[in-house]
């Protein structure tokens, strides 16, 4: 009897997956991505829209994209002090993602 | 001085991205989708080609999948034992999904 070899490519370090789930994995990220989107967000905008993520967990994740290049941070020095966030050109690239997502999510879950 | 009222829509319960990554988020759980794919694949396959999983991580992750509705478990009861995996109609709709976080890595990261 012939055996049927599989020649599935293992998902290691050079899978594109792999590589774009190792920034963009966790619960919150894509979702914080969405919620900036194409629009300038502060920070208070962000901790009220991204219900139930804690103070703590939404500044780590938010200094996460900001090293990862995928966010900027603008803080205007003034009282009361404004930090703004804006997605970079990479950033946006990931709202293809974002979509397919919301349009998964939309026709089977909600 | 007229303030701009910003309008974003709270991601909350009722939010498609959130409801999808209730699913989907981790580390692990778009790639196991994105190699079992269109095929029906082994167990030991998947320990093989999602590399760095741990055998606990795996099967913990593939439980959670079947379910989620996302993965059909099979079981052959014979020697040696064979347990085979393939996405569920549900499961095959992630797929986009996944081939957008490919295009991502592909374009931006490897």
């Amino acid at each position: 009897m012939e055996k049927k070899i599989k020649s599935t490519a293992p998902c290691d370090e050079r899978c594109p997956v792999r590589a774009s789930l190792s920034l963009l994995a966790g619960k919150w990220t894509l979702m914080i991505l969405f919620q900036i989107n194409e629009n300038t967000v502060r920070y208070g905008e962000l901790k009220r829209t991204v219900t139930g993520i804690s103070e703590k967990m939404l500044i780590q994740e938010l200094n996460m994209l900001v090293e990862n290049k995928l966010v900027i941070k603008k803080v205007y020095h003034q009282v009361p002090p404004k930090v703004e966030y804006t997605l970079t050109e990479l950033g946006l690239k990931t709202l293809p993602i974002v979509d397919q997502l919301a349009q998964f999510g939309l026709e089977n879950l909600v």
